[in-house]
């Protein structure tokens, strides 16, 4: 009797969901169904829900920038996914937290493609909130690439129409788009963090995720530019995995002259949400963490625990990257 | 507040949706989340309610076959399921003429594989439960073909294992499997519709899809073996769409020697279901209908309202097919 | 000593042949080294030197429209091209027999693609001499989806431009071209076959190649559409290999009604070259071909070596075909 | 009647070639039609040659590993085979100056291909003569997975069997083999230039080549790799494109201690050949050069014209790469 009630219950708010605009409440308002052009927002994804926010703030950003069009988020780790599954168990206790709806039921990238087809959207426009292109945006391509291979005998039944794919936020390999350009513009909208530090009259410690399987010199190549640009501090950055790592920064920070030797550090994630890395191998207490090896150093230690993500100028790097590859795809964006 | 309650039960029940198996109920016992190995059961699908009995027919032979592996269905046709999605808004009276949750909220194949792999299945064995290979097959190996593309960086990271493609009822090009010999086993499970001719002194016609856009002599073939594995009865083949249609089937018979002359036919769909084509065009009352046209020209008709699916013979030729799917892409059955 | 002179005139000449344009002499008169477009003959080929003249003449045919595009010819069978490849040995006997170079040294598909890239051309258009879509078409399928698959970095660095690919001579599956159409226009280029059977009041029989492990109504459906076009004679078309085979043809023969019952059969290839199978399975000696099945049958027969590519009617229509591929691919052809 | 002479040994050479092995000679001893597999070596290429021999060199290398397999060279770049191509209307004076054959008539990667292929190879190594995974080996892969990407009906069709790809001269992105030991055992086959710079009191200088869109950093990685294994002297590697430049070289030069402060460098291509970045952009007399540069700042220059590939130590990476690829690919090799 109660199975039965309960059943029933599925089905009128199944059709209820079925009827609403696609996915999570909150930024579906104003989307129709006939809109054929919908954005996926890639995250790599965090099981931190104090690291939501710098996700949900880009999403915000295009969708104020694209306000018909849903964008909806697909977390690509498989791990984080698998996390957020079990909680889902728990739903209620995540939910009070703040954690939208939207992410405790986040799907892979396949899922949000065949939800996206299944309601009538057709040419589609995949950004990641990759810093650049290495190991996760290479995997990510092969999924687009996926997508737009798949050709019927009738053009009619071909599933997607043009599919877009953004590059990340420093830019990516290639030649479309200077990746030199794209660095300055996402590093001038650093200025908060280059204040804080020439205020507190630190060094600006950055720490970067790098990738042990795919050396990239995009730490250097930022770190030098950033100390072009903003002269006033001195800037390090580092990574958590591959070279060059916090190590390296320590030699650096070390090696600077000594009437501009800092004593004080401003530490702040280089990532777009302070998840995991950033609470623990950032500044976390346990020894090997950043904050740890730099307070044994003596210096004083400033963590910051913001993403880039919820840095609204940095977010809005996106909105640019969506309308570029709208653009270089054919697909009309208003 | 009412809101506020009803997003409660909402999670509350996706909740619990998501920690049971996978997909609609009565055919998950036995499933457990660690099992590897999923079936997708692909259907060009239908919106006849009566029809899908075939359908599930075919998914309950594959279920008993391989009890803890999910068998999930997915209707291939856009359109189809565009049907079944206006009608989610009337939920219950579709389920109240026992339509499955499976089917009301039937989901393109994309989307099937991306809840497989949610739900943590990677070695995937897609079959197809078309005819021949045509442009329903062509167009979902294009889907395979695309799952089957996507390579990372490193290797667990692979959305899929293997991915198996099961070939249609009666059978494929190429030489792995003969056609003909598919052929033959297919059409020795006709003997009901065969007695039930020769019972009646009738011709037995069969009402196959065919298409516009791709010539296959399959029907032609079909009727010729048929003659000859069952010489008590003159067996028709003709289609809907493409060569040879009724007109071809009407003259043939119309030429039949005077003594074997038949009076009588037995009409029956050579389709999976009898959905919309077994309705309207094979033995609807319009004009131009197969039963029309037949009686017109002083054929006694005896339509037979069944699809093949539900010939549990026919059926199980799919669970064959599967075994030697998953036998040749080294996926673990048991 | 006499080496090192070979060796001097390998390079004289090899270097000559390099300044001259593409390949074989006789047709490469007015190509300029910076026409972009270049055009591909895919033929199964032949290995029979008289057969060689119906593929020379599509070529010509070809040459003829399109006069500053070479135009080059690739053999797709490695069977028939490593028949060539021993030939070569014994070079002159070939050539001394009129076998053009350009087919005592035909290369793969693969190779002319290569070649064709080294000399400057981007936009090639491949036009296979097929009848249809079937093993052959769909592997030719294959190479040029590979070579269209490279995208390079940067643009100006990817090998081909735009790739297009011709219709066989009879149409192709989907919906692009009907195939009914095609058949219409191919059939409509037969009537000196017509006449000739009409002439000598013999029935009309063409040994088409067909498929063991692809089943395909065309046979069927040209033979029908003949009859319907040319009432004057009774055409059959059986095949090689697969269904309808020459035991079909001899008991439509059989069966045809008694006044209209033919004595004389005009026998003919439905294939591009009079070949191995025009020479053997058709009008050999012994047992078992054609003409001996028909002659133990009491029939007279008139057999006629010409493949279809002979034809100059029938050649026409590769040159619509490469046009229309053209267009769609966008690749301008005066 | 000359032209007949001349077109008669055209056909006597061109026979003589085509019984020969494979490609020029010199390197084709000892290798048989039957053999199955072949070694592509796809080297960007040089218009320079004195850099012949560097490609020579590591071809060598790989041919006495390897007795029985063939190994062809092809250049991956369209403008340094074009200028190879002109070189072919003048060919005895390239010969003459010791340009092998197949260097002079070095042919893209899809002719060398298409001319295995045709030759009967099926198994096909390439291995790249890159340095690292960058645009270059990103775009070879390109056309390594297009020629795997061929599937025909009939696996006998198939044109080739297994394609390997070997992993540049420091490795590649990923985890199949860390970056960080093939760095390592690539710097340890530097010694004779630390040895030189070391008796010379100098710097060691390496100019690798570098990309402007494509930051990768392993210019950096390498440079620290250097200085740990080799304390002795004090290593710098610049890029002739992208960062870090010559400019940053001449930075981190001025920035050396004072007692350790050299006066002298060795300079050194950190690439395959010594070819036209080592004489202008290296050593180049012209304003600009890496050699004028540190001139005007007072350095004593000792230019080393040799690449990375006259270094057989170095040379026989190649061979090891080819080895752990084949394996992979579970091709064999002796």
């Amino acid at each position: 009797m109660l199975k039965k009630l309960c059943l029933t219950l599925v089905v009128l708010i199944c059709g209820l969901i079925a009827v609403l605009p696609l996915g999570a409440a909150g930024h579906g308002e104003g989307q129709k169904k006939d809109d054929k052009v919908a954005i996926i927002l890639a995250s790599f994804g965090t099981t931190v829900p104090s690291a939501i926010e710098s996700i949900v703030n880009i999403q915000k950003k295009i969708q104020a920038a694209f306000p018909g069009v849903p964008v909806k988020i697909t977390f690509t780790s498989n791990i984080i996914r698998s996390v957020w599954r079990e909680r889902q168990a728990d739903a209620q206790k995540w939910l009070d937290q703040g954690v939208p709806e939207e992410i405790l039921y986040v799907k892979n990238i396949v899922y949000t493609f065949g939800e996206l087809l299944e309601a009538g959207y057709r040419d589609i426009i995949v950004q990641p909130t990759h810093i650049f292109f290495m190991e996760e945006a290479h995997d990510l391509t092969q999924y687009v690439n996926a997508m737009r291979s798949i050709q019927t005998i009738k053009d009619k039944w071909k599933p997607f129409g043009k599919i877009a794919l953004g590059r990340p936020a420093l830019g990516t390999v290639g030649p479309r788009y200077d990746y030199r350009e794209d660095f300055k513009k996402a590093l001038m909208t650093l200025t908060d963090d280059v204040e804080l530090a020439r205020k507190e009259k630190a060094a600006l410690v950055y720490m970067g995720h790098g990738n042990d399987h795919w050396p990239s010199g995009i730490y250097a190549e930022a770190e030098k530019m950033m100390r072009e640009m903003y002269p006033q501090v001195t800037t390090y950055i580092g990574c958590v995995e591959g070279s060059p790592g916090i190590d390296d920064v320590v030699e650096s920070l070390t090696q600077a002259k000594s009437k501009s030797k800092p004593r004080k550090v401003v530490l702040k994630p280089f990532m777009i949400v302070a998840g995991d890395h950033a609470l623990n191998d950032m500044a976390g207490d346990e020894e090997g963490s950043w904050k740890s090896v730099l307070t044994a150093k003596k210096y004083q230690v400033i963590p910051v625990m913001q993403g880039l993500g919820s840095n609204d100028r940095f977010a809005k790097i996106f909105v640019d990257h969506i309308r570029d590859a709208a653009k270089d795809a054919g697909i009309p964006l208003q």
